[in-house]
């Protein structure tokens, strides 16, 4: 694979003086109209020390308007970064549209290093790449224009670079120990990144291996490429369609719904009600205080019919915590800073830190409930959107969140009988608007693609709870006590 | 000051009872309303350990929405917060317009516990409070209500609650050392507690002190005081100006303007720039990887006639930066998330960290150029963001941040002579637009508006350097030389 990037590909000053300047002119431009554009540019920087990143990534920097471009560099994970799942201080720093992110040092940093360095086997490395592929996918499903490069040396090349660069005073800073070190890792280095090379380069995402030794064939190489693939896009009719193909969804042959099989007609009287409210309160409240759980966090969703009690649900939560442990996050339409970033973007963005709690009310899953019904969203957005919510969650798993979801599910009659009540009930009547009775009316298509949500999405890390909410009291039990549940569990 | 917080206040349970639901439906009324208000509320939560801080900070959350509540919690600062200044992991946490940010432990925090124990000296706790008056002044001037409270337990009422609460296995959590060791220095938190507040009690942000014994009396005390105030902000119309002083602009009288002065003949030749350049690029490289640069930052402001060059001269700053360290943000208009907060929000929010540089182009002094002329805000707001800007260039000096700031000055004609040139090369012509041509038609009121700029920013510790730009060479050289001294006097 590296091959065709050892082959000494040299270009003379001459060329390389004649053709920047129109070169730089078409980057500008594109990056010009890409400022305008409905697609952020994602660069990937990796490869062999020496071989170039840090001046290319400068170069870039020069010869386009660095306005523009988000150059974010690897550093030591910082307290706020370790204390969520991995990916989450590169979510933090995705470009919006319109921009240009290079990420120099990048999510393929860690699994390749760790790996070099025999701290995790081979399956570990396998997993990675492969989460890394389900990542830039949904990437590029939103929109992402993404490119990656891989500077490469033979391991001559790499010595003699290392050597000269530390012989000369001004360069001698950027090579250390570590470098050193890493050079006599280099046969390892090179299989391992082969192997990862290999596995993620995708049609969305596709590596590009430079040459790194001469700087004038590697700038114009990376530059070009640049161009192409902006130009390529910009100059794409808005109204092609690659051909997607959309998964099949079980088509509802008859009326027997997972939503159907619970028994609605469960309560609690208010007496046992009390009793088991101050039972599972006190609970969580030791739960919560629990030393281990500064080592966890809990996210908590909140679904379900109008009406169905979210809200008094989350209350009889949020009165056993201390305020200082839980934010109640309400998920309302996105704001522009949101939008101009991918659909979990704003979710990632409100994640607990270890020993806090996330209370999302409604969430992530509206993109396969009401976006899905309401047509907010094409089909093949929200079916991916399955996938790509799983991915997700197994990453705040990983990373020791307790997931709990609920469903709240009412009857149909009983929505009826609390939409009337709450327009008669003053400090209520703010809760129902005219969106609620619109939504009433797509009662059944709510149903199926509640069905299908639970089917797709309820795994065995992070299961949905179904929850019978004709009869609030039943309900919050119910709530409380699975949470008490899964927090126990973790801990 | 906090006789009247000791007598005693109780509210039977029966009067509770009544009066709780009422309440509520009227805050959530007013919060309904809030959500579409342009306004955030800010609520401060201090005072005494057991006065029931938590226990009302929990209230609220339950009374209201806690969907549009973010209640902030003082933690121990995280290390990207301990690289910024003080104030930024409370920018950060500032409410959006529409929301409540409560504050349970907040910027007064540090400086009282910190004197508490005698960390500081009195002028140093004055100095604190100083800011803090400013600094809730300009949220207030920026539309937020502000509310503090202060829960008060007398001695004895403290003693009594920390026995039965460390008494209740339920609670004893609650009560660590640290809260028996501060009861010891009960007198001294007290007497520095009533200075800081009487310090800080501004009609802006006033602090209203609850009596903590009784969980009635202080419940309905803090309930019916958000109430009040937000109920009478909402219910001022709109057009009611309070009457503002605003304090007199040094008039033209002649002529002579500070900018005048500048002489525009300066130059450099081709020959001298090139040697120049290499000379000071290289210092700049070893001075950003010195061993002591990653214990400052810089913050570079870049503003200037338009053509007059600041991109080029950053450019010439950041070739010789390594791109890890770095930012350039170029500031255009505010997004919706950053109009939704006070004006220098969107600064803060870019602010670099330690062993990082932050240039920005153009800057938080658009507010007395740009919206100055063109009257994008009232003359009250640009006259008060002199001092808030000064107060703001303060801090990060404080927090070891190098601030430059460069004025790059070319004459009219000069700039019409580039606005042509600039027009007939290709890949510079994006960099001209409509705007700039009606900008330069305002020519001298921005050279005022420049003039009174300088006069009121122009500080010690962040002082202009007024660059003469009609010759770009000399002016690139003039900024990178006296940025590299700027470095090297810090260093």
């Amino acid at each position: 694979m590296f091959e065709s990037a050892e082959l000494g590909h040299k270009i003379d000053k001459k060329r390389y003086k004649l053709e920047v300047p129109e070169l730089r002119e078409a980057l500008l431009n594109a990056q010009l109209e890409l400022s305008s554009a409905n697609f952020p540019v994602i660069i990937v920087i990796a490869g062999v020390d020496g071989a170039g990143k840090g001046e290319t990534v400068n170069l870039l920097n020069e010869w386009m308007d660095a306005r523009f471009i988000q150059t974010n560099a690897q550093d030591s994970p910082s307290d706020e970064e370790l204390e969520r799942p991995y990916m989450w201080r590169y979510w933090r720093k995705l470009p919006p549209k319109g921009k240009i992110g290079i990420f120099f040092g990048s999510w393929y940093t860690s699994p390749i290093v760790d790996h070099a360095l025999g701290q995790t086997k081979n399956a570990e490395l396998d997993q990675s790449m492969e989460r890394i592929t389900r990542f830039e996918k949904m990437l590029a499903d939103e929109g992402a224009l993404i490119l990656k490069f891989w500077f490469h040396l033979s391991k001559e090349q790499q010595h003699k670079r290392l050597k000269s660069l530390s012989k000369d005073p001004e360069t001698s800073w950027r090579v250390s120990d570590l470098e050193w070190e890493n050079f006599k890792l280099y046969d390892k280095f090179a299989r391992i990144s082969e192997h990862a090379i290999r596995q993620t380069s995708t049609n969305e995402a596709p590596w590009t291996i430079v040459e790194g030794a001469d700087a004038h064939y590697r700038s114009l190489t990376v530059g070009k490429t640049i161009l192409q693939a902006i130009r390529q896009r910009l100059d794409t009719p808005k109204d092609t369609k690659t051909a997607v193909v959309i998964p099949p969804i079980l088509p509802a042959i008859d009326d027997v719904l997972l939503i159907h099989t619970l028994d609605m007609t469960q309560q609690l009287s208010k007496k046992n009600y009390e009793a088991e409210l101050e039972k599972w309160q006190r609970q969580l409240a030791l739960l919560t205080r629990h030393k281990n759980f500064g080592k966890i966090s809990v996210v908590a969703v909140f679904e379900g019919n109008d009406a169905a009690g979210k809200g008094g649900s989350i209350r009889r939560i949020t009165s056993a915590l201390d305020a200082r442990q839980y934010r109640v996050v309400p998920i309302a339409a996105p704001t522009e800073d949101e939008r101009a970033q991918p659909y979990l973007w704003r979710f990632w963005r409100h994640l607990p830190r270890k020993g806090r709690l996330a209370i999302f009310d409604r969430s992530w899953y509206g993109r396969v409930l009401v976006e899905r019904i309401e047509g907010f969203c094409p089909r093949e957005d929200w079916m991916r959107a399955y996938g790509e919510i799983n991915d997700f969650e197994e990453q705040l798993v990983r990373n020791r969140s307790v997931i709990v979801k609920y469903w709240l599910a009412t009857t149909k009659d009983e929505q009826l009988r609390r939409f009337e009540e709450r327009e008669k009930t003053g400090f209520k009547r703010f809760k129902i608007t005219e969106e609620d009775w619109r939504n009433r009316e797509k009662w059944e298509e709510y149903e199926i693609a509640v069905c299908d949500m639970i089917d797709r999405t309820s795994s065995e890390i992070a299961p949905w709870t179904l929850v019978e909410a004709n009869d609030k009291y039943f309900a919050r039990i119910k709530v409380l006590k699975s949470l008490c549940k899964a927090i126990e569990k973790a801990l």
